[in-house]
């Protein structure tokens, strides 16, 4: 579309819409926390309403343009970046929070209400939203939801899935749909709701959400453990899961130690140095941590550790770990967030290390995961001498072979972040060709015309 | 299809095959645990695995025949029923639970295994999987998926969707799915699991899954409380999940005490009769357990109970409960199996009250749910000299009633039965026109030509 037939169009069948046309802003909502696309969008709407969203889209659909739901910007795989001159839908006035019931102990949420907002919100009526990450201070609540984002604390409480009770939605043909309306149990039919949490925005815009909260877990202990092999994470996750109450278990090499204190000038948190790392947080029970730090040291897995003995402490354990991602951005670092079975852990790192020693022999590669719900981040950095654009390439040559043993162990190429433009290439080697074709069918019919999203995840029929 | 072409097609396309066109099985196969229908299925398949469940599909395909998935048939809804001469496809033959992963706590179980089945089978390995209900005996697990069951201890543990990691499935077209592999974080594209979770065989046939088990919990307390008054159930509700880590908050009427009572030959566990009652089950606290009992005495809701001293008067307290269902089975029920908010139960039950006082004057109501998750089950008795098409015709005209309402306070015309073909004409109360226009469209995409379970839910395009 040209620049005057958006003009004209903003003066009549959108008039009345806030928008922007500003360099600035096109740049900034036209890209995620992912530098491999040029930011390229041609308009930002700043809808305050559901009405607004469906007449942003009715239009679309009528003159063919592609509109892009936008949340925090916060993602890793580019489902949000516009490198066509798409239109962005900014939801960041939907961000209140307008109902809380605390009988059904669910808020109700705009599209734009930030994951940290809803867990100080949560706090403040006495409940908890566990659903956290290393984003949580600018991701939208819309943006988890089209993500079914996951991250530090899953392997007790779930995914974002497990706390959405409600949805309304705008689909790709402009209908509004209210799904679920809050209920706990509810089979009157297919199940929408669930199809449209992790569904990257390519069905529907997320609107507004009913979300559960939950009674506020006991207090919380944070342990550091220095580990002497790879091997030795997952013994350690066993005898961990054993005898405490795990909330979180969290891995990370000794590059992504180093990065982090460098970064941030921290302190070695140990004496020495050694290879891994794993932050476990639990139900506090000193006299069971030791046992499984004793336990660990006896064994020879565990080399060194640490019990928080405040919650300062806890908070400064929790940097090294949740720090490794910010500390690694200047790099613009190709990532990789891949899951498989909790069992085939140990076997899938230890194939994937001899992968990363052949095939990226000059790369730095930082990696962390959340291991106790089988999910790995491999982040490579790229050289400073080395162009984006041939980075990008190498990488993706890599991929073959890191996505290849993904497939073998029947694992996911996208374990948190979803697909979007950057795994889009590689989904078949987590999803079979039928399925693929299934899911362009099913977005053909929430989205005839294909205005949303139009070539992330899948491509349209 | 005539017989001699069904019996050419058995002996071509299809040899090879177990099936049985015996009087007895199609009636037994062709029927759930609803009696409003006269059985009438031409074929029972007992497929030995998925490729011959595929292949049964493919004829039907060919042949423009329609196919039904049969598990336990312990449905409410005749989502499984016969009714014009389908083809039964029971999956009595994958009835093994095939694999064990401590690791993973994962099991993968065959679309036949029973509930009761894998319960053991998960206490066996020190392990618990907690989604109970009364036909848990004969329900398959495929079943289960196919209606996301609940059951009794919802309220704490969730759906059958909060178990299911992995499904195989063969679509309508006669595609094998393997979907999600049994992983905990994924996010690669649409999670049709969760589309076909709840689907109720009307998008494909679940022949395998993985499941996933949890931690045993802690000894189980039990209390039955009995109550003055209908307003005094959501109090004390309030008042229990305030101190006690609730499984089970179950409500009867006294007529429901009275059937289980009558048809158990159960001694009244109180000295007098109370209008209503609540069966609680929790981890062990009788402190906890005595302070709920003295407060709702106190505040005028409690007038008696019972605190179940050992096992065996658990099990018997349950039995008031969960004998229910069993006492009315031979009055041929009218079942409504609904929901809303767990906040608007209050004033639902009591507006409720007035339809069926103003509706039913005539029936006898029983009336009982799983209230801690806002589900009530109304169940409306047969007057023994009406004929069951009359019964069911009168039982119709009051839906509009209940039914209104339930759209009124924005529930579910089934929480966990289902649509099936019983409450198909009243699914537009709970879903609007656009998302049962989007369910058709679904399905076409994954049974294009409407073979699976034709007329059940939705009609076909």
């Amino acid at each position: 579309m040209q620049a005057d037939e958006l003009s004209s169009l903003l003066e009549s069948e959108l008039s009345g819409l806030a928008w922007s046309t500003q360099p600035n802003d096109l740049v900034q909502f036209g890209q995620d926390w992912t530098r491999f696309h040029q930011s390229n969008a041609s308009v930002v709407f700043f809808p305050n309403d559901v009405e607004e969203v469906q007449k942003i889209i009715q239009v679309a659909n009528q003159c063919d343009c592609v509109v892009i739901p936008s949340g925090g910007r916060t993602g890793y795989s580019a489902g949000a970046v516009a490198t066509k001159g798409e239109w962005i839908i900014s939801m960041v006035r939907f961000n209140q929070i307008t109902e809380f019931n605390p009988i059904d102990q669910t808020v109700r949420v705009g599209a734009g209400v930030i994951t940290e907002q809803l867990q100080h919100f949560a706090t403040e009526q006495g409940l908890f939203y566990p659903v956290d990450f290393a984003s949580s201070g600018s991701s939208h609540i819309a943006g988890n939801i089209a993500t079914n984002a996951g991250g530090i604390r899953v392997l007790r409480y779930g995914l974002t899935r497990d706390y959405v009770l409600g949805l309304t939605v705008v689909t790709g043909a402009g209908e509004i749909l209210k799904l679920n309306n809050g209920l706990v149990k509810n089979a009157s039919g297919l199940d929408f709701r669930h199809l449209f949490i992790g569904s990257e925005g390519i069905l529907g815009v997320v609107v507004e959400a009913e979300i559960k909260l939950i009674k506020t877990p006991p207090n919380q202990a944070v342990m550091l453990l220095a580990l002497s092999s790879l091997e030795a994470v997952m013994s350690v996750f066993a005898l961990a899961r054993k005898s405490l109450l795990l909330s979180s278990f969290e891995f990370f090499s000794d590059r992504s130690l180093h990065r982090v204190m460098q970064h941030r000038g921290f302190e070695n948190p140990f004496e020495a140095l050694h290879p891994f790392y794993v932050l476990l947080e639990f139900d506090d029970d000193e006299e069971a941590a030791m046992q499984v730090f004793e336990s660990g040291m006896e064994a020879g897995w565990v080399t060194d550790g640490i019990i928080a003995q405040s919650i300062d402490q806890a908070q400064q354990l929790w940097q090294y770990r949740e720090g490794i991602s910010e500390s690694i951005a200047h790099f613009t670092p190709y990532k990789n967030d891949i899951s498989v079975k909790i069992s085939r852990v140990p076997e899938f790192m230890q194939q994937l290390e001899d992968v990363l020693a052949a095939e990226y022999p000059d790369f730095e590669t930082i990696w962390f995961g959340h291991i106790g719900d089988g999910n790995l981040h491999l982040n490579i950095l790229k050289p400073e001498n080395m162009e984006t654009t041939e980075f990008k390439q190498q990488c993706e040559k890599v991929n073959e072979h890191v996505y290849g043993l993904i497939a073998t162990f029947e694992g996911s190429i996208s374990a948190e972040h979803g697909v979007g433009l950057i795994k889009k290439p590689f989904l078949p080697y987590s999803k079979s060709a039928e399925e693929i074709k299934l899911m362009q069918a099913v977005k053909q019919v929430f989205d005839p015309k294909g205005v949303l999203n139009r070539g992330k995840v899948v491509d349209c029929e």
